[in-house]
């Protein structure tokens, strides 16, 4: 019995072979149970119908790369850094990452659940039906196991899908300022087997002047012998070792790769670690965007993020990332798509979704748009119509 | 009496001062009757009060430079030409302006209206009031007319202002590619004549290959002498004389500007013609943006607008203008937010709009946001909560 069956759709994306038109997708228990031709599709009754008018229809998109659980605001500090004051005079005035894990730290466990609960609605508003939630802004146990549970709860509460990645190496806190691997020490001996059971992924922020390669090196194997595969945040403002660590390791992902060598496309492509891209954070740090066209052509598994967070990205929905993606970093639409949401799948491990054939998880986004490549080419407008999640119309709700 | 209230404001942006925390706007008749600190709020009566919960309001865009009434689908070619393809063979296999204007030309006028309506409405959602539409994919006398009166249409039919521009001017259509003066002649012999009552300005899209500085001065004569100040597509593609033609003129407003000079700054601040620019085209075809800060730095009036057309700049809202003008063109915040409202309504000589100010006509955006700065800052989201135009609530209607 079929729950809920799309029909009239102008353009199917399923990303298993080229664009279908004039498609319908049946949907029973929360699965796909056919996606292809009107004229092919086996004759059943449906619970709803929802008439898609020649609309175009893709996989629900998945950000695989989100620190969207934080209090505070750094709007001035964007407007600040635009008119050229340097990252590290604004870090000393007290923003920086360093400020939000002040905010976040200060406010209400509903205050803060409250807060991500809106931008992940805007989220699945604007077509994401799962999504990756990391800490990284309490650093300390407390916190951390804090913003683990809110990702979680998100998850249990919204129609959407949340992975929960443990970034207690995203800065240095202040009471360790002096005392680097006395925080390296705290978050190996006590954060990671204290909050494994709440984490799917460690990842560690691998930057000059944040963390080093072997400091990394050191957290994620500990990690491992927690059960949390990596992420690493590598290459983003600088080259460096941490696409090789991922690659060495067998990351899951790694993310942003805006100073990303052939060299390491090479590695992480024979390691099967997906390269997540952020053009967000380069779009709004005006800094260069990852080599996304050499990375796919070396055989790496793209997936496209927002890196929603209140410093370098304040992106909640993947339109503009896409287009971005399309218009400044060479990857095709088709490509683009696939990146976001089959791509953000396979990095997350989530073999069920980021496609729509029979079997797969019900995830669907419908477009006011007769092809999906309105979402890159008119950027400015959310072009989601419905969203159904999990077999279900979750927008309009 | 006042017929609308907006109490516990944040952040007011009047564009007659700095922001104002604890505010209040107090409306009449369609008209602002007070703007400022709650404290100093003349007591009285309300027929509407809305609680804005400390959100930001600021006065609804002006969006100054549309294209807004077309037909067909070009999405195709903005992947191609993304891909690589060159315009000149996109426009060989029947893409460009004359593909938009042979599909304008077969609809019939109530799906031109229909289409243009969905696209004001989606502005209107985003937060704009005031639009600037353009004719110049008819081309010939008659779907130049009814490329005009859709645009009159939406004025009367929408809680949006509209002023209307003749772009006859816009390329020479096919029945004329071997006989461009014979254009030229229709246009200023038969469609000026013809069209003055339905249009508030003339435009003329100056550019090499397009129309020459010298065919524009002619064009724009005549339109004068028909009531139609000139708007100039000047300096996009190429650096040329279009600026300065306007700055001889007196026109309006010079738009794109893209090549603009310093001599063209002071020729257009010096003559009083707004700098309308259009980051929206240079983002989506990998150009250089206008020298917005030199502009603004020589005294022009900037304004900021969309470009919305189907070949360009599919831009439906002024959010990622404001924000590309910010990340990529050096503008403040603040200068962006008021080139998008005062400067935009200042180079449509509507000077009752674009500020926030006893007397001024009550066009007004609340965004879900504590700070207008969250506009170029989070350039994904939408951030309208309430559009007000004219004093009555239009979003959510």
């Amino acid at each position: 019995m079929t729950d809920l069956l799309l029909t009239g759709i102008g353009s199917l994306t399923t990303n298993d072979g080229p664009p279908i038109a004039g498609a319908v997708v049946a949907i029973a228990d929360g699965i796909v149970t056919y996606a292809g031709k009107e004229g092919d599709a086996p004759s059943q009754g449906a619970g709803r119908r929802i008439d898609c008018e020649e609309r175009a229809v893709i996989p629900g998109f998945v950000d695989a790369h989100t620190h969207l659980v934080f209090a505070g605001d750094r709007s001035d500090e964007f407007a600040r850094r635009l008119s050229g004051e340097a990252y590290a005079s604004i870090a000393a005035a007290g923003g920086g990452i360093l400020s939000t894990v002040a905010a976040t730290r200060s406010v209400p466990d509903e205050e803060l659940f409250e807060l991500a609960r809106a931008r992940a609605l805007r989220m699945l508003a604007a077509g994401t039906t799962t999504l990756e939630v990391k800490s990284g802004y309490g650093l300390d146990l407390d916190t951390e196991r804090r913003l683990l549970e809110v990702g979680r709860r998100l998850g249990e509460e919204l129609p959407v899908t949340v992975k929960t990645t443990l970034l207690g190496a995203h800065a240095v806190p202040p009471e360790f300022a002096t005392d680097r691997e006395g925080y390296i020490d705290l978050l190996t001996e006590e954060m990671i087997p204290a909050l494994c059971e709440l984490a799917d992924y460690c990842d560690v922020f691998v930057e000059q002047g944040v963390f080093e390669v072997e400091e990394a090196r050191r957290i994620f194997t500990v990690a491992g012998r927690y059960g949390l595969r990596p992420r690493v945040h590598a290459c983003q403002l600088s080259p460096g070792g941490g696409a090789k660590l991922a690659a060495e390791l067998g990351a899951a992902s790694a993310d942003h790769l805006d100073h990303a060598t052939s060299e390491d496309a090479a590695a992480l492509a024979g390691a099967d670690v997906a390269a997540v891209l952020l053009p967000g954070a380069s779009y709004t740090l005006g800094g260069r965007h990852a080599p996304a066209r050499m990375l796919w052509d070396a055989g790496c598994t793209v997936a496209l993020a927002t890196d929603c967070n209140p410093g370098t990205s304040y992106l909640e929905g993947m339109g503009l990332v896409i287009s971005l993606a399309v218009v400044e970093m060479g990857l095709t639409p088709e490509e683009a798509l696939w990146a976001s949401t089959r791509g953000g799948a396979l990095s997350l491990g989530l073999d069920d979704r980021g496609l729509l054939v029979p079997g797969a998880r019900a995830d669907i986004v419908v477009l006011d748009a007769p092809h999906p490549t309105h979402i890159p080419y008119r950027p400015a407008t959310n072009l989601v119509w419905r969203v159904v999640s999990g077999g279900k119309v979750a927008v309009p709700d």
